[in-house]
């Protein structure tokens, strides 16, 4: 069913995912944004929207359908999400996989007691990733599932090399193991450590009288980070790193590979390859907030997930229109 | 929730899809099949469960949770589903796009007025890719979505061949091309038509006094199956043929190249290579049926399509499981 009015919608939190987000609501035609909260000062946010300290979200109780969340899943979220749904729908993109019972639950409470939905946990991995594991495994049930990042550049990594004595500047990416990928799509099954599956790749802009061999030797023994991963290191100048590693490409891909009965080989799989990570996540996340306004249109409240999503409930067409143009 | 029960299943109809239906079914173990239909004797059926008239289809009401309707999507499934409908919950793999919007009308009435529910149009093709078409416009509303199929042995086109004047044997292959898929991937958004997405491969094993260059200026120029297609003919060995074109392989891609705002490339692509076609069809469907018990548990009923189906319903596992292992 389509309204024939505009989803409402706000955004808390105004880094790279929330502008992200307000340049994907403008993309959707049956949507429009509100509002943008955020604990800097209006002055200091550069949105379209008029923008509003986090300490007025009540008043925007009956003019907003659903909040997007998109501050840090460290330290704002965990805090965020449980106070705001007590107010608003929600959608957000919390990606501590470990830490998504605890914050299920913290979550849950709070939008049940107030009849609010909240959508968690969405984005590219977790969300359509995790989508796609489940699919994979409940279609092909005896079978193996692999996820591959990259080949992307990983903010955690490039922060880990720009910590080394004499670097300047510094990219990581990660990139999938091309040998891993072609074992699992020839139907072999094998069992890898994550590790095997990808490899790490750093550009490095060295201070003055930084020694290079030493930089090098750092960023390949730093424990977890990049040992015991294959790690490459090349070093670049500084005009160089400005004009190719600004960007902040991303993806992977899930493979099910799995086996039916009759032992044939059958080959599941899912890739991203996307220019710009927070814009992607950005777009995933405007998707499920026309889902959770739709869901809660028909009375569900507390915390879900993507796999408690019709998946007509994310496009602005009426269930005719999908089986007519998409079946 | 898991029932702790097992989902008890009926096939109707046991030609390559029933018989992969029930291969499928003993790779999970939160099912069984108790009993197929068939409008042949059972005397010619092998299957390992209990073989009946489709006449006895009605003393099985209280018996069988979920009935799979395995026949042709031409002539079975538009008279069957409708009639199986009143009787049962139901799954199929109608595949005739364009009667989608009669076939669903036709279910939807008398599934609906028995209080059962039954999914249409599932399978990879409708099913899987309809799932990935609307997701990836729903995640990407700037953008082209593609729909590749093969590399696969097309049953249609095969059969064409076989009636030209002197083929013994045949078998058609389409080939997605190459040069397209590439041209799609760095995010060009060009325009094509199908056969312009499209190679046919043909391997023909020809009768003792035919002549070769006559069957194949012949296949090469059949309207729509082949022409204006690039088409190879190869003249192959009744040997060769049959070590190595009896298989069913098929498979195929859904691509959504978008654009975000900032006009970033994001593509997303979903790709299926299959040793069997009728193995994973039958897969899908047995997935489907769980969804469809779980669904109706909840009370819903009349007819559905994929796009209806919250994707933790096709899983065995709970609500919290499903989050902790693959969100």
């Amino acid at each position: 069913m389509i309204e024939n009015k505009k989803i409402k919608l706000g955004i808390v939190g105004y880094g790279n995912l929330g502008k992200g987000v307000e340049s994907a609501i403008s993309q959707n035609k049956d949507m429009e944004l509100i509002a943008v909260f955020s604990r800097r000062p209006a002055s200091e946010i550069s949105s379209s929207a008029p923008v509003f300290n986090m300490e007025k979200l009540k008043d925007f109780q009956s003019k907003i359908d659903v909040m997007i969340l998109c501050g840090g899943s460290a330290k704002d979220l965990p805090l965020q999400t449980p106070e705001i749904a007590k107010l608003f729908n929600t959608v957000d993109s919390f990606d501590r996989h470990a830490n998504i019972p605890e914050y299920f639950n913290a979550v849950n409470k709070n939008a049940k007691e107030n009849q609010h939905l909240s959508l968690i946990s969405t984005g590219w991995d977790p969300g359509l990733f995790s989508m796609m594991r489940l699919l994979g495994e409940s279609v092909l049930p005896k079978g193996k599932t692999y996820t591959f990042w990259g080949k992307g550049l990983s903010q955690g990594h490039s922060d880990a090399i720009r910590k080394v004595k004499g670097v300047k500047f510094a990219a990581q990416y990660t990139i999938p193991d091309e040998n891993a990928l072609q074992e699992i799509r020839q139907g072999k099954q094998p069992d890898f450590p994550v590790e095997k599956m990808h490899n790490r790749i750093c550009y490095v802009v060295l201070e003055k009288e930084a020694n290079a061999a030493k930089v090098e030797k750092e960023i390949i023994s730093m424990p977890d980070y990049f040992e015991p991963y294959h790690t490459e290191v090349h070093f670049i100048s500084e005009e160089e790193f400005k004009e190719n590693h600004q960007n902040m490409p991303h993806g992977g891909k899930v493979i099910r590979a799995g086996k039916s009965k009759e032992k044939e080989n059958q080959l599941f799989e899912f890739s991203l390859n996307l220019e710009s990570n927070p814009a992607f996540t950005s777009s995933v996340l405007v998707a499920f907030a026309r889902a959770v306004f739709k869901l809660s249109k028909t009375g569900k409240s507390g915390a879900i997930s993507v796999f408690d999503i019709p998946l007509g409930f994310l496009s602005p067409k009426s269930s005719a229109e999908l089986r007519k143009e998409l079946l």
